[in-house]
């Protein structure tokens, strides 16, 4: 037994790099979350989105230029505006795949590219849907994983469990290694509600919440010897600087860091931490993880529980829910649907979601706001030949110059200052002014200003769909 | 025992009057009804309101311009303009109260006028806020009370009850009087459930449905005997031909006719009636009200139940409705407020309407669509400084000439033609035109054409509330 004082590695300086893991999709939060907007992306837990709550927790510990990011390309633009919203230069260095090909080839991409600058980078790298509280024991674990990382260790965090779960892998811990840091004696994966009864009843295992730190030399070593094709792959890349293209990762193996290295490898450490941890795996999770009323009820949005207990009551932008008698059920509502579902029966939301998406497949894809790169737009209403939009522009942001053939649009200012070029004309608008955009006139949206720009569009015309669109410039790339 | 062949009055002419009560007013029904807008004002059965449903049951059987139709001073307008869609004529005869003093002073100042045009006139006189199904019994039962009334009798429709409920008063059948029609034994008020069970097993029992038929002269005999001070009062309105004062008004009895008349009178007969017929006094009954799938769903708008049982589903323009394993539960969406009750706690909704009244009392009052005497409009949206409404002009319909001190006014018009007043300027505008209204401005817009108007309505300025208006000119008596 090798047991050393876990002093905090002096002077880290450039060496600590962080890795968030953005690439997740899905809508088990349904109708929160959708196709096009997962849950990271979405403000569950306070005002600011799970995403930027990750970013924001490391901050403190590692300089924003020295923060990865790595998400799919669908979400590419949301991803970096929001990472703006955090610090500016977090936006600077995110990595958008393709497509997705689970954990592994998306974290050796991003470490292939650290190694590059820095072989002996110690990276924490950390999934950006899951709430963790308790930032203290959170940047304590973290540095104490950086010491068993530097000796050599891929170190994960254990979190104690508060519950036998059966949806998360257990890891086993053996015997002491340092301060705060234990060999890995094994992973189980989801037990039997017996088996991880047992676990809680014995002590000495931990969730694995899927947060790692490992020097980047090290792990770059561990995947030439476990995946030598993902290896050379992501080194490849890494030296190119460019995206791969879909082809080409696609043709990566699709597998998850557990599976594909953890596992296979000797020298694995945990770091037992005692902090607030969820990984908001569905609603009742969210149900469990948020602060509740006298009667137990968790309330987000306009809600007014009566002789009510135990309920999840959620409104965004649905308007008020208003209980009487209700026990156990979580009600979650959006401007466009709403979910009614008892508690104990969440764990199938899936088939519901399965149904909804077969009858109203808009409805488990986007939402209302759709988020661009310039900012975001929100639908109002819809109706026979018109629609209505309220749009934002981020103060910088500039929408592509475009034309559309089917429809005319008139814009009014109610937030604000605008820039916009219409057909020879170039003009600015502030608050109360208006303008014409006819249909097949060139013209351009820009937010000059340092605040956010708020416009009403109201377009008019026989064809109004989004693909009527035909951009000539794009500070996006998108034209 | 007079018993007389009930052959159907012949040559009835001008003599058939009908008198609708379109005065009621709760929140029996929230979020659905709201004070100002209570549930004869609403589509709860079909494509039209309650009240424009009754006014089309008594079509066939009585000319518009005999139809009378009471309600409140604060509905007035909308039960104008819900009439005028089903027949012009009905929208010139009808009586606003100032306030609601229960059903008799109602029914006797509509009666008082009848009876001076017409004194041997046969009124039949129905609630506006139940659900009628069978329409051919209802017109057979209104022929056969003709015939009791015009021998003398206060004639009261009798429903066959079809389960022991106890929130109705029950009439007791005596003796038959003429074919269809048996003589009043007595009025039980609202029995407790065995006594209900009581009533439907010895037969011979009925709900009174608050459908009436009596002659006018009869009608006012009655009342000068019974309530001398109320006929009084009505037969001077009736003189004078005007509307009374609130004061005049609050100095009436406030008093149902069944217990102010037709429980003091001796010549009460009872037609028994077998047609589908509804309080729809609460969400329960109008579950039970309304067709159901196989499951038992009662559904109304978009709704996905899966695993779901026995459940109200109401949505109305809050979007989809999806339920995973729920059972016997109410939920109720509109654009603003939802409600989630079991179906068995219904009968205690109005706790739970008062707890929202405390806190926010606009959920228990208006709709976002707000009805006026020249159209509507919706409130799509508000935000600081600016207000989005999509506002509806009747073909027709014109809105007072007005000014605002505080805000602008951006117009789109997306269906229709408009004819705006602004300023010095009289213009048309047409679809995907707009114009600007500065504030301070006088304007007016006006629908000259025959299909109705839409407009949306940006308002920008630092106070948007309804009462910064001032009205110059207005075609419904406003300025």
């Amino acid at each position: 037994m090798n047991t050393v004082t876990a002093l905090p590695l002096p002077n880290l300086g450039l060496r600590r790099h962080a890795l968030i893991l953005a690439g997740g999709s899905g809508t088990r939060l349904w109708p929160m979350s959708r196709s096009t907007m997962p849950k990271q992306l979405l403000a569950l837990n306070g005002e600011e989105t799970l995403l930027q709550e990750t970013a924001r927790r490391l901050l403190p510990m590692v300089d924003s230029s020295r923060i990865t990011t790595v998400t799919q390309d669908d979400h590419r633009f949301e991803v970096m505006g929001q990472l703006h919203g955090v610090a500016p230069a977090l936006a600077d260095r995110v990595l958008a795949e393709p497509l997705g090909r689970n954990t592994l080839p998306a974290i050796a991409w991003a470490v292939a590219g650290i190694a590059r600058e820095t072989p002996d980078a110690l990276v924490g790298a950390f999934s950006s849907d899951h709430l963790v509280g308790y930032p203290e024991a959170f940047r304590a674990a973290w540095a104490d994983a950086e010491v068993a990382a530097e000796a050599g260790y891929l170190t994960l965090f254990g979190m104690r469990p508060s519950e036998p779960a059966t949806g998360f892998g257990y890891i086993e811990a053996g015997p002491p290694l340092m301060d705060g840091v234990q060999r890995v004696e094994r992973f189980v994966e989801k037990p039997d509600r017996r088996t991880a009864e047992g676990f809680l009843k014995h002590g000495g295992y931990y969730w694995n919440g899927g947060m790692f730190v490992f020097r980047a030399d090290r792990f770059m070593d561990l995947l030439q010897r476990h995946q030598p094709a993902l290896a050379a792959a992501v080194m490849e890349l890494a030296e190119g600087g460019g995206e791969p293209s879909p082809a080409e990762y696609a043709a990566l193996p699709e597998v998850s860091i557990d599976h594909g290295l953890v596992e296979r490898t000797e020298a694995v450490a945990v770091v037992p931490v005692e902090m607030e941890w969820s990984d908001l795996g569905s609603w009742e999770a969210l149900y469990q993880a948020r602060d509740k009323d006298s009667d137990g009820n968790a309330v987000k949005g306009p809600a007014l529980p009566v002789e009510s207990r135990r309920n999840l009551f959620w409104s965004d932008g649905g308007g008020l829910i208003a209980a009487l008698g209700v026990e156990g059920m979580a009600v979650v509502q959006t401007r466009d649907a709403t979910l009614v579902c008892p508690r104990e029966r969440l764990a199938d939301l899936k088939h519901l979601v399965a149904r909804v998406c077969d009858r109203y497949p808009h409805l488990t894809e986007i939402h209302l706001t759709t988020h661009r790169p310039w900012g975001s737009y929100t639908i109002l209403e819809e109706g026979p030949g018109y629609k209505i939009k309220r749009i934002m522009v981020k103060p910088g942001g500039r929408l592509s110059l475009q034309m559309h053939y089917h429809r005319s649009e008139h814009w009014v200012v109610i937030a604000g200052t605008a820039r916009i070029v219409n057909g020879q004309e170039d003009v600015y608008l502030e608050e109360n002014q208006s303008t014409y955009i006819a249909k097949t006139h060139c013209h351009r949206l820009e937010n000059p200003g340092k605040i956010p720009l708020q416009i009403i569009e109201i377009q008019s015309g026989p064809y109004l769909e989004e693909d009527d669109i035909v951009r000539f410039e794009d500070t996006y790339g998108r034209s």
